[in-house]
């Protein structure tokens, strides 16, 4: 049932994909356990992710390189070519969400000082839950080439829209109610927002293997909070 | 005195170049306008900024297919190909600019709304300033394939960077003494954070010209206040 020979070209992107799936593996890890660290102030365990980027970053590097040298050795065209560079743009794409679980994690320490901010550690962790179980879907889609699959993790993001619409609104409420509470409240704040930003990564993420599978860059039509900012949606 | 004919190969990459540099001006002229409207608090100086972002991305668009073209069509190794590979990266941070923005000229009328925070507008002009002008700089360095003007660039984020930490700690104190000034408060730092971060994304498209240029990816040796998060650099 195979469409077409198995190929040196085949064997170079196989090989890329399991890095992209590695990588993947790793952003996932890390997103979880930033949330955990964060919830339980375990300033050991946030650390372990911080210094796990590094191991992230190197991949997105392998992989840049390996892509650019498939593309130098086998000059690819049409949707070869277009395989490896939304390759190029998925790696990017994990390495910032990376980027923003490590930020989770530098924040740990910080705000193990300060008293808790009742129940949004647990709102925090769901939501970090919830876009982690959508990059693994991505990854999902990415290796079975699943258009509909990719395109329900699109729609997936409203959620996590949602979900930082409500906690944006219960840290204004516990600034307001009380001062003491605002170095704290922004630290959340900021990462519930990176939450949310790693979700929007996803989603385009996503969009490049509809993109990357199909030819066609599927239309702004998801609906999404993010378009117009309300005094809520800061 | 040139150092070989000029080839299909250097009108492809001239024309993608010149794409580039008009990507450029355009994100250098949101940035200005949006910091320009958000202190005038002029609504319409800022619908203008976000509806200008559609044409940033479409020439993003422009960039990515012209850049896979010369690759399918030229099969460039080597030099060539990583020159080819930047382009994509440069016009992906421009775009992200563009995004940040974007999203400041969003929240101009929310502010409108809102008693302005003493001298925080100025201050954000002035950091959107110096941004804008790093980008300027860097496509300067693009053109000129100059690596010494894109080194200097590199080493001026920690300047913006001093310039988000001075706000933040406005930001907290206006905070703590008026709860009235919260809603507007985290408008503003949001906005502080994003222009840090266009400075950040102006940076390593500074870098990402000194690896395409030398081959070398400059070390992490910059100062950077980013790299530990303290209380105040959230």
């Amino acid at each position: 049932m195979n469409e077409h020979i198995s190929s040196a070209y085949d064997r170079d992107l196989e090989s890329i994909q399991t890095l992209i799936v590695k990588m993947g593996g790793l952003v996932e890890h890390a997103i979880l356990e930033a949330a955990k660290a964060l919830e339980s102030r375990d300033i050991e365990r946030a650390d372990i992710v911080r210094k796990g980027d590094k191991v992230i970053d190197a991949l997105e590097e392998q992989i840049n390189e390996e892509a650019a040298r498939t593309i130098a050795l086998r000059a690819p065209v049409s949707k070869d070519l277009r395989a490896l560079l939304s390759v190029l743009k998925l790696a990017s794409s994990l390495e910032r969400v990376g980027d923003y679980a490590k930020n989770m994690a530098k924040r740990t320490p910080i705000l193990a000082e300060m008293a808790p901010i009742d129940g949004t550690d647990a709102a925090l962790r769901r939501m970090s839950k919830e876009v982690q179980s959508m990059l693994r879907d991505t990854l999902d889609a990415y290796v079975r080439k699943d258009v509909d699959l990719a395109e329900n993790v699109r729609q997936r993001d409203l959620e996590v829209d949602q979900m930082y619409n409500a906690l944006f609104r219960e840290f204004l409420t516990f600034m307001m109610e009380d001062p003491r509470n605002i170095s704290a409240c922004m630290h959340m704040h900021f990462i519930a927002k990176n939450v949310e930003r790693m979700g929007d990564l996803v989603t385009n993420m996503a969009e490049q293997i509809i993109y990357m599978v199909s030819g066609v860059m599927p239309e702004e039509d998801r609906p999404k909070m993010g378009s117009t900012v309300t005094a809520q949606d800061i």
